[in-house]
Parts: C-alpha cells; sequence; structure tokens
C-alpha cells in the first residue's frame, strides 16, 4: 500500500445473524435512532434481541455506500434550523498535507460540505443549548439510543438497579430527553457534535450514561495510508467503537481526514498539535500560537468533534518528570514541555486558553483536556506530575464551562489497580465531574504484545467507578501501529471492559444481553450464543474448530465434554426433579411459616 | 492425531533471551532451585534479571529429556529419608482406561516408579511435619524460590510494602523457610506434593506468596491424545503455568495421566470423579463409594498432588439451584446432584468425606474441595446455593484439617466486578483461611471467544483481594477443547492477572520486573525490552511486522511516531535541562525553608 492510495472500498453488510433497525423517539418521527436487531431460534420463544449499534449506515445494505460521496448528512436540518451563519472558509494551505503534491499527495474527499460558524450572543454547543433550556434533536437522540432495554426493564427497576455499585453516579431507570439536557448543562456530560459534522449519528458521553469506548486510528510516518485508515474507523466502529480519534501524524493528514470526517457517523477525535507540529517541519521549538490557532480553525471547519488539547502541561510542571522511569510520554505532552523548556516560558496552550475556547466554541468542538503528564509507567503512577496537571485540567475545565464549551478529561496511563481509584476521585473532585475519558489504564508494564489485556483489567475498573469514555488500548501498543486485526481486538477488548463496567455500576439493562447469552448457552441454542455475543464470527470459527459439522450446531454438548456426558445437559435433566423438591421444600417452608404464625402472638405474650 | 498416540517429543530449548540457572538455599547445596536469568544490554549497566521459572527442565538445554524415561526424581532423596512404605501396588485394571486395548490402547509410560504410602503415627503431609515443627525440604526450597529478588529490595523493604493494598495478607519482607513452615501449618498455605511424585518443583499456594496460575489441560471423548496432552503441559508451563490440571474424560486416561506425572515438574491435578464415571459407563446413578475409593488410591498411588472433591453438593442444596438461569454447570457438581437426586440420598463424598481425608493423607493429595455450584453465568452468581455450598466446603476444611490433609477451596466462576469482593471475604472467613483458587471469575457473559480476557479482569481482582491461585480460561472456552495456542494465551493472560495481583498486594519485589521493562522500553533497548516480557516471541513479532529491519532494534523510536518524532526521544533531551532546572528549584526550596528555619523561632513566639 502506498501513501497516495484513495479510499475505494469498505467493510459494509450486517454483522452475522443481525439486522439494522431504526426506532423514533416519540413524536419525533424525523429522528431515526440506529439498533442491531437479533433474531432467536423459534425455540427460546424470546423476541428478538435488541443491541446498541455504532456502526452506522456500513451494517445496512438499504444504504448505498459511496465512499466519494460522504455518509447522509443526517444532523443537516437539525444544525440548518439554529441559525449559524457561512464560515468565512480557511482555504486548504499545501502544509495542510505536509507539501504533499502529485503522486504523493492523496486527493481530497469529493463530497460536499458547507462550512457554518456560530455567532455571538446566539447559542452554538450543545452545553449552551441546554443551559438556555433548550432540548436539541441530538439530546432527544442520545436519550433514546441509550433507553434500549430500559423500557421492558422499567417495572422492575428499582430492584434491579439496586443490583450495582455507582459510587455516586446517578443512572436513572429510564432516560428522558430532559435529564440529558441537565447532564450537558451540568457539564457531568457531553455530545461531542460539531456543526459542521452532518454525518453524526451523536453519542452520549457521561458517568450517567453507557460507557463508551474510544478507537484510535492515524497514519504515521513509517505506513499507512488514506483508505487503510477510512477502513479502520469503518471496521472499529463495526466492533463497536463508539468514537474514533485520528492520530494521524505523516503526510496528507489534512485530506486523510477529510476521507474520515465525511465517512464517519460516530464523533472524531484529534490532537491539533500533530498537525501543527508537521507544519514547522517537526521542529517543537518553532511552534507558536499563529500556526496553532490556523491549525484549530482548518479541522474545526473540517468538522472534528473533539479537540485533545494539552494545555495543562505547564513550566513548572515539567522538573517534576527529570525523575520518572518513562519521563513524560505522551506526545503532545512531550512537544509542549520541550516548548517551554525551549523558551523559557509558560506553554502558549495555557496562556491563550481563553481564545481556545472562542475558536471551539464557535463550531461547538468539545474539549478533550489532554494529560500530557500521564504516566507510562507503573514506577511513575500517581505522581506529583500527574496530579499537578490535572488539577490545572480542574482549573481550565471551569473556564472553558463560563465560554460555553463542552469538556472531557483525558486520564492515565499505567496504574497498577491499588491507585486507579484515587484516579477517578481526584478527577471528579477536580473537575467538578467533567467527563473522564482514561487510556486503560495498563495495570502492569510486563507484557507488551497484550497491553490489551493488561489495560482491560484497569479499564474495566475505572470505567466501574465512573470513568465515561475508555480509550482502547490494542496488542501492538508499545510495538507497533496497530493493523485491522489489532483494531478489532482492541474494540471488542474494551467493549467487554465497558459492559462489565455497565453490570457492576448497575445499569438498569445491562444485564439483559448477558441473561440472553447465557439462556441460549445452557438451552444449547448454539447460534443464538453466537450471534449474542460481542464477535458473532469468531465465535462460531472458534467452535467450528473442534466440532464442524452442521448437526454439531444443535447438538446437546460441546467438545469440551463430548457427546457421553455434559453437566449442562445432566442439569436440565435435574431441573424437573430439582423442582418437584423445590415444591415440597416450598410446601414444607409454608407450613413452618404459618407454624410461627400460629404460636408467635404467644410467644410474645410469654 | 489418533487416541491412541504415544508422546515423543515435546518443546524444548530455553525461551528466547534467557537461560536457566539454579541457586541453592543457604547451606543446603544439594537443593537446587531453578531461575530464569534474562541477560540485558551492555548499556542498561544491569545484572541479568533473574525470574521465577516454572518450566522445568524443558527450557535446560543441559538436561536431556527422554519422555519415556521421565523427568529427574530431585525429591526422591528427601522422600527416602522419611520411613515411608512400599504401597501395596494397585494393579492397573482394564476400565482404569476405558477399556481401550489393542491399536486404542496408548501405552502406558515405562518410566520407573516406586509406590509409596504414609502410615499411620508418623508425619506424611507437609501440614503434619510442619505441625510437627518439622521443616521439610519442599518448604526451603518454596521459600528460596519465593524470595527472588527479595534481598535487593530488603534495604527499602518497608517503603516499597507500603505501596500495595494487601486487604489483611500477611506478606514479609523476606520469606523464611520457618515463616513457610508457619503458613502450611495454620493451613494458610498448601504445597501440593504427593509423596509418589519425586519429579515435582515445590511450589506455595497461599495468600502471603505469589499469587499462582493453574492451566487446564485433558483429552474429551471427542477429541486429542496422549502426546498433545504431554505437549500442552511442557507448553503451560514454558509460558508460566505453575500448576496443572488434567481433565481428561475418554478412554486411556490412565495411561495419559502416567506420561503426563511422569514428565511434570509442577503440581498435577484431577477430578477423580471423571475417571470413576468413565469406570461406570458414564452413568452418574451407578457411582458408589467403593469404585470412587478405588479411583483415589489409582490415582494417589501414580502421584497426583491434588484432587478436587466435590463433596460439598449436599442432597439439601439441589433444589436451590433450580431457578438458575444456568443451573448447575461444574461437571463434578452436576453428577453429584444427578447420583443424589437419582437416590434421594445425601452425597456419598459428603458422608465418606473422613475416609476420603485418610486416602489422601497417606499420600500427601492435596484437597481442592471443588465449587460444584459454582456460578455458570452473571445472573446466578452469588446466590444461595453458590454461598449454601461455600459454607458446606469450611466445614469439611476443619475435618480436613484435622486429619493432616492440606486443603483449598475452589470458588467461582462467573461474577460481576461488584459482586467479587464479598466472595473472597467469604470464603476467608467460611473456610479459615485455606487458599482461595477460583476460576477467573468471568466478569460479563456476552463475549464467547474473548473469556480469557473476560475472566483476566475478575481473575485480577480477585488475586489482589487474596486468591492464592487463579484457573486459568482460554478464548475456547464454552466453545470447544483449547489448542496449543489456548493453552499459551490462556496461561499469559492469567500471568497478567497473577502479577497485576501481586503488584497491587505489594508483594516486595513484584515492580522489580516492570521498572525493569520500563527502563529498557524508556532507553529504546528494544531486545531487553521483548526478552523481559512475558512473551518475547510475541513481542518481537509484533515489532517486526512494521519495522522488520535489524538497525531498527537499536533505533529510538518505534512505528507508531516513527523516526522524525518520537515522545521518548524527545523526554530524553528534556532530561538534560529538566534536571538543570530541578537542580535550580532544589536550591530555590532549600533557600526557603532555611529561611522557614530562621523565621519560625520567631512565628513561634508571636
Amino acid at each position: 500500500m502506498t501513501v497516495q492510495s484513495k479510499p475505494s472500498t469498505v467493510t459494509t453488510g450486517p454483522i452475522a445473524g443481525s439486522r439494522k433497525i431504526y426506532t423514533s423517539p416519540e413524536g419525533r418521527p424525523d429522528i431515526l435512532v440506529p439498533f442491531r436487531e437479533i433474531a432467536l431460534d423459534p425455540s427460546a420463544a424470546e423476541p428478538p434481541f435488541r443491541a446498541y449499534d455504532c456502526s452506522g449506515p456500513y451494517t445496512d445494505p438499504g444504504t448505498r455506500i459511496e465512499l466519494e460521496a460522504g455518509l447522509p448528512p443526517v444532523r443537516a436540518p437539525w444544525v440548518a434550523a439554529r441559525g449559524f451563519v457561512p464560515a468565512e472558509a480557511r482555504a486548504v494551505k499545501p502544509e495542510d498535507n505536509g507539501g504533499a503534491s502529485g503522486d504523493r499527495l492523496v486527493p481530497p474527499c469529493p463530497a460536499p460540505q458547507t462550512v457554518l460558524a456560530g455567532v455571538w450572543g446566539k447559542p452554538v454547543t450543545q452545553m449552551e443549548f441546554a443551559r438556555a433550556g433548550i432540548i436539541t434533536e441530538e439530546m432527544i437522540y442520545v436519550a433514546h439510543r441509550e433507553n434500549l432495554g430500559r423500557a421492558q426493564m422499567l417495572d422492575g427497576a428499582e430492584e434491579r438497579r439496586a443490583d450495582g455499585e455507582d459510587f455516586g453516579a446517578a443512572i436513572p431507570a429510564f432516560i428522558t430527553p430532559e435529564f440529558v439536557r441537565e447532564e450537558v448543562a451540568s457539564g457531568r456530560a457531553i455530545i461531542p457534535a460539531n456543526i459542521n459534522h452532518p454525518e453524526l449519528e451523536p453519542v452520549a458521553i457521561g458517568r450517567n450514561f453507557l460507557v463508551k469506548i474510544n478507537a484510535n486510528i492515524g497514519n504515521s510516518a513509517v505506513t499507512s495510508g488514506a483508505a487503510e485508515e477510512v477502513e479502520k474507523l469503518v471496521w472499529a466502529i463495526r466492533w463497536g467503537a463508539d468514537t474514533v480519534m485520528d492520530l494521524s501524524t505523516g503526510r496528507n493528514i489534512h485530506n486523510i481526514r477529510g476521507w474520515i470526517l465525511r465517512n464517519s457517523p460516530v464523533p472524531i477525535g484529534t490532537v491539533p498539535i500533530y498537525q501543527a507540529l508537521e507544519k514547522v517541519n517537526g521542529e517543537p521549538d518553532k511552534l507558536d500560537w499563529e500556526v496553532f490557532k490556523d491549525t484549530l480553525i482548518e479541522q474545526a471547519e473540517q468538522g472534528v468533534d473533539y479537540f485533545t488539547i494539552h494545555a495543562g502541561v505547564r513550566l513548572p510542571y515539567v522538573p517534576l518528570t527529570a525523575k520518572r522511569v518513562t519521563g513524560i510520554v505522551s506526545r503532545g505532552g512531550s512537544i509542549m514541555a520541550r516548548w517551554c523548556l525551549a523558551h523559557h516560558k509558560e506553554s502558549f496552550l495555557y496562556e491563550r486558553f481563553d481564545e481556545i475556547c472562542d475558536i471551539m466554541r464557535r463550531y461547538d468542538v468539545s474539549f478533550s483536556l489532554g494529560d500530557g503528564l500521564r504516566p507510562g509507567s507503573i514506577a511513575d503512577a500517581n505522581d506529583r506530575a500527574q496530579f499537578a496537571e490535572l488539577e490545572t485540567l480542574g482549573e481550565l475545565t471551569k473556564i472553558a464551562w463560563n465560554k460555553g464549551c463542552q469538556v472531557m478529561i483525558e486520564g492515565p496511563g499505567h496504574v497498577p489497580m491499588h491507585k486507579i481509584k484515587v484516579n477517578m476521585e481526584k478527577q471528579l473532585r477536580e473537575c467538578g465531574e467533567a467527563p473522564f475519558y482514561t487510556l486503560g489504564p495498563l495495570t502492569t508494564d510486563i507484557a507488551p504484545g497484550y497491553d490489551h489485556i493488561t489495560s482491560a483489567v484497569g479499564a474495566a475498573m475505572i470505567g466501574w467507578f465512573g470513568t465515561a469514555m475508555l480509550c482502547y488500548v490494542t496488542p501492538k501498543e508499545h510495538l507497533g501501529l496497530p493493523n485491522r486485526d489489532d483494531v478489532k481486538t482492541g474494540v471488542i477488548t474494551y467493549r467487554i471492559a465497558a459492559h462489565a463496567a455497565d453490570l457492576a455500576k448497575g445499569h438498569p439493562s445491562a444485564k439483559l444481553r448477558d441473561d440472553a447469552v447465557s439462556r441460549a448457552r445452557f438451552e444449547f441454542r448454539w447460534e443464538d450464543q453466537f450471534n449474542l455475543s460481542l464477535d458473532p464470527d469468531t465465535a462460531r470459527s472458534y467452535h467450528d474448530e473442534t466440532l464442524p459439522k452442521e448437526a454439531h450446531k444443535v447438538a446437546h454438548f460441546c467438545s469440551m465434554c463430548g457427546p457421553k456426558f455434559c453437566s449442562m445437559q445432566i442439569t436440565q435433566d435435574l431441573r424437573r426433579e430439582a423442582e418437584r423438591m423445590a415444591g415440597l421444600e416450598q410446601k414444607s417452608a409454608e407450613f413452618a411459616e404459618a407454624g410461627k404464625a400460629i404460636y408467635l402472638p404467644q410467644q410474645a405474650a410469654e
């Protein structure tokens, strides 16, 4: 694959055993929210199982996918009604693509785009609308999306919700658009939704919503091109990425980002300092406010939904990293630290933070306040450098909120299990409950090649404690750039972590899917078990390795025990007998209870 | 591969970048304890890193491996001095191998074996020796083995140990043989070591030792033969399995077990009821005490180190499972439940528990009291059936201890995160701190194909809370029998969980390896990073996928950022400057401190 390759095809078609459906919130037939419906075997006597779906139109055979045309702009009518004005669209400059030209230039995505900007004095961001008491279509959309399965749980909701430990989260039995509005107004949740990203299917990120996951993609100077990145995007959301960050650092990043945005139904995040650095030939000392500001506007106009801004890496914190085992491991953090030291000046991101807010507000680009000083090893976890930065992020959160901007906070990194909880607690305290967005954390450093697993442990735990979004880690972490398989492994692993967290928090309907899988398993409905799982293809292929024949898909055994003996089968046989016994016990218990009632008054009188 | 295949070759040779060494405890040059030494690049200016090693002689090029001869009987001289008597060795019966004959019979392992038995009135088990105040060679061995790295930590031990949360464990800075003796005498730790397994390299299992992991192997009626199982054993211990359970259920299990035992340096566990069931044609109702007892003796004489005995599945508990989503999922549990219901009698394992103890004591077979009623789904976690059985296991633990037997307790299963801790607390309370040995637990049911990951989350957590040994789960769980790759993935995943737990508990030297990897990573010592990792082969191959050239192994960048820009490199450049700044700050702080000292008396006087 050459660098200049242009995207042509991506993976499409439904996920095995399921079909895309759309339903509308009450009273808003114009809003179509996607779900995935998994049909079950008739023997189950259960309705199809409905799953949250962030895979976009790619899994809908009814949508014709043309990458050059981009996705249908579902948000366009909503945004059009909000009185935004055409932006004085910034002209693309050669340095936006790293000076690539001729054969080396990825052609721009030809999908049409009207570039809009907000005006002063009228709400632009979801937070501003929320504070003004206005419920946006995005809020209605995410309320409907999050309510998946909750209606059927409402009767027994209190009981079910009690079965969890939410560490102070306030998860409602049913989510109303008004609840979403309140969460966004308070800053406890964000809906990353650039007004220039009309292709977006909105998603809520906050402690009182389902835990979300992010997948990183992006080329580097060493490898990968546009076609590969667009396919990684589509592949990542197919398996469940709620948002995707494009961390490209090589040439052509403007045009690659265009292809990604016009074809992305999920929020896209970037780290603008990466591109700014490319524009100054990779020399951090040469960065300045002008090039950075220009990059913010460039990317905001393209439609990027959230920016990682490392404004918490302040000059006085840099010496705090000197004795660390792994120093500064964040790319953005090390760029800014170098800039601060080279100029012996406070970070221009920190000093110009007001102006950054003004730019991001105009397009409703959400902040992801970067943790440039996150620990890169177990040895450096929870040190003064990390926490000093977190305190500054809290300070910046308040400034951004005052400007009307939506904010989430990035978190570590590498943290042993016993030091994870204090991270969550400190983040909530310092940052006024703004959503936390963590990378893992990795709970040990000794397993490169398996860091999706070392970090899934930390991610599940911190998600349980209150983290709103988990940034995935792939098996290639520390070793190389993830390929398509790595992206899938990372996404599935993080869907596991997020779901384990939802279960432990007591999300009202999280357990429905576990129960559906378990019933299928117990009843030997093999196809249902595969289709209800996070990755039907892998589950099916693993089963077929030892028992490939079609007949075995209905067999009441698996290769672990074989046909002669199966504990599940024995239990089913037992159940009839046991139920009879339980009936006897019940009668006996009722009798005892009745007896008690007769004698109790006498005892009390004694 | 046909069922009757005979083992011939297994994987041998050192793990990449390391060599086997042996060191002796002070004053006992006859005891040779294996470690693995990983040489580092001269630029590191660090001594070779020493790692715990359970791979046995297979990774020692100095040992000639002949499967037919078995491993060197390192324990033979120790055992010989203890006054045991030759057992009246039970003759092998056709039903021991499921009636296999001729071509279908796996030939027995021809390695010589003298079958011993203990006598009444003299100590046989490690617990009996410990209670008699006698420190066995096994205790000296495990003390030396566990002390890995602790000597170098002793100076700063208190500080380091404080950096962990041990939930009441009592982990010493340095482990003496006397400490091991006390732990074994109290029942808080076991050293599974059948007197008929002289090939064993002893291992301690207890909350105050390093967390251990178990790998399950074994054929089933559907698939796999002897050669495959012996290779799985060798492969599992190569990657770090501390013990291995042979869960075979098909034909030839007596002879397969012989091959495994004579070639195993790690403790081997079995579930004798599986073989007993084979002997009665797979019909649970036909089981009785005589066939079970005969099987216990058969396997004890072969040298099995621990038996899973499901004596806690009592008749009155069976109805408690009737309303479960997944009923009884333990094979042993469902066999016994069926037996109880069929005969409407209390379990013979429960009623004959005294006699079982007497048999197991004679050979020092440790108990692994099985959790036959463990939950098989999130829905069934922590229910009355599960906890009723656990209470009975506590009662049985005391009986076994009175008989002099070593005991550990099996635990679940499928448990969401918020319900894990109570399992550990209840187990410690009910079972008098006998070591807990859990399967996972899996923290969600929705990811068949990835259950090594759903369970690694639970395993790391419960290991941190106090579980002594974690039974691995492979990617094939619920779907099929694990192959060689699955065994490796399961073992590495569980080494991660166990190590993350050790770190969080504050084991004195656990962090040494993380720090060594992190230093190698920070200094771009790629080969050192690979070799120090749990799986050097995978780490190396992942790196080479994107940067295959030899030159890149010394390059100060990786494919994630590329050569033009690297945060680690920037940080190293920064460090010099930052150290200078820190020096200035230090001077300024000293000055301020001195100033304070001058003015303090005055302030105090005010």
